[in-house]
């Protein structure tokens, strides 16, 4: 399978995208140049700079802050002649990657439904915009210039203060029906039976228990007494790499849960690769142990050997992802 | 998305194909003819006839007894001046429908893994052979033709003495890096949990707790004294239909935890429809309501409206499927 490369057909290489991170607390912007996917080189992503989203300011505003940054952000291109051939984005939110629009959002950016996002910037800008969804910029950028770009199908699963994820096939993101595709975060597990999910459910999803949060929230569920509290993952994760019988027990708890959703996944769309990132893959050889075992203990045989991977490209994957989005959409 | 039909381009109406449906206890053979597919007409499938697959005598002898099987049959089609454009076949097993080769069985057919079924029956025959999974060529026969016919992707779960299932995207079948995808019953749940699955854990799959097997495991997993044994799925959905306790609740309880397994493989891969099809799907009103709202508690709300629909090919799905299969690998 390594023989397929994902295949994304990217032109010359000094062809230069203006690329978007839209996130519910900073909208990031970056020069991307994508190598050739085939070639062994990195994108270049420079003059990465970024402004506030101040999300509770209503969609409406968000949209006009970020249509004068995207008009200032080609200007300084323009005056750095800086030949730009397209604008790629990754925002927050369900998209409709046709249509440019928000489809649906959570109460973090409240008004963010709805609004015509590309073609607000194509309108500003005069070029040709693509908008994709945040997690999937990531997996976009992943599965074709980090730990996916030899596989030809990668699933993309990003573990932080939530749990999102992407599926890309030979280059392209799934969306699916709804736009709503790549959510792995809400796969059931009995070990989330009765806590509360960000999608409101308590009948027992992976986020609420695997997530940065949701091991905090783990861990504090059944801290016993003598056990000191403990403020987040990152806390936790080195209290267990400490050997700190109880942080280790619920760090483990959490991550074998995360690998049996993701053998259940696997069976189910069978990736070529399966590539983790976010804050908690930092989580130690605790949390990765953990995790291999409940993978491992959860598929079927011939799923078995699929590699969890950790991704490569770290913060710059959505903006190498949005601009490599924009790519295979023209 | 329902403008975008499967768009499976079947060519002249009147083609016919020889297709086979190799399972366990029996391989069935008929002479399917298929409509064009955004046609409202149904595929005929005549002279449907079967041998024994006697899987024990190991694989050598089933491979040999199928090429006989089908030699015969295009005998007497080719007497009976039918004439026959391929020959579609659905097998048990993991299949490699590039190679025609059977990946792997599990222990109920020895040896059957290794077989190259689609040149054997190539050579025997003189025509071109297409091969998929068994469960697959469901899928594809339901989603050209049945339940799915209107939607552009589906996910086809088969509730059964097992559970498998198959995803369609577009007419195509998905089968994953390993050949593995659209196995729907290994997703992790908790009332699986400590209850062996078909595929050996005991971490808590799906399959065990809610297929037809598993839902008489079930009942008799946690059934009081008072309340008189049940020999299958059957026997607890009558049972329960009569207004029996003890047999609406756990009929109730497995059913929720298939909707809420379904709503994780909604949110993950986002099908246009959901189509339920086998034995299980007769349990009556009591399964179907809470198999709803397993869904609908577990399914992030974009997912919510996917339909859940029961198969309409029946027991022709298979073959018509194998059928669908030959014509889309050309």
């Amino acid at each position: 399978m390594h023989d397929d490369r994902a295949g994304l057909d990217v032109p010359a290489c000094d062809r230069r995208y203006l690329a978007f991170d839209i996130g519910g607390t900073k909208i990031a912007s970056g020069v991307v140049s994508l190598p050739p996917a085939d070639s062994l080189a990195t994108p270049l992503v420079e003059d990465v700079t970024e402004i506030p989203t101040l999300a509770d300011r209503g969609g409406d505003d968000v949209r006009e802050r970020l249509v004068e940054f995207a008009a200032r952000r080609l200007e300084q291109c323009v005056e750095a002649g800086v030949d730009i051939a397209g604008v790629g984005i990754g925002s927050a939110g369900v998209v409709d990657s046709g249509t440019g629009v928000i489809l649906s959002a959570t109460d973090l950016m409240p008004g963010w439904a709805g609004q015509h996002i590309a073609a607000a910037v194509g309108e500003a800008t005069g070029l040709p915009v693509h908008m994709v969804g945040d997690v999937g910029a990531h997996g976009l950028g992943e599965a074709t210039y980090g730990a996916g770009r030899e596989y030809p199908t990668m699933l993309s699963v990003g573990v932080g203060t939530g749990i999102g994820g992407a599926y890309v096939d030979h280059g392209r993101l799934i969306t699916g029906a709804h736009g709503v595709a790549g959510h792995v975060g809400h796969m059931p597990h009995g070990l989330g039976a009765g806590m509360r999910c960000s999608c409101g459910t308590t009948c027992g999803h992976i986020e609420p228990v695997a997530s940065g949060t949701g091991i905090a929230d783990l861990f504090e569920s059944r801290r016993p007494d003598d056990v000191p509290p403990a403020t987040n993952a990152a806390e936790i994760s080195r209290r267990a790499a400490a050997g700190e019988a109880y942080a280790t027990e619920i760090l483990s708890m959490s991550a074998r849960a995360l690998g049996e959703c993701l053998a259940g996944m696997g069976s189910l769309i069978d990736p070529a690769v399966i590539v983790l990132s976010g804050s908690v893959v930092n989580a130690g050889e605790v949390w990765w142990k953990a995790l291999r075992e409940g993978f491992a203990d959860g598929a079927l045989p011939r799923v078995r050997t699929t590699p969890l991977l950790r991704g490569q490209l770290g913060g710059n994957a959505p903006l190498i992802g949005a601009a490599v989005g924009f790519v295979t959409a023209q």
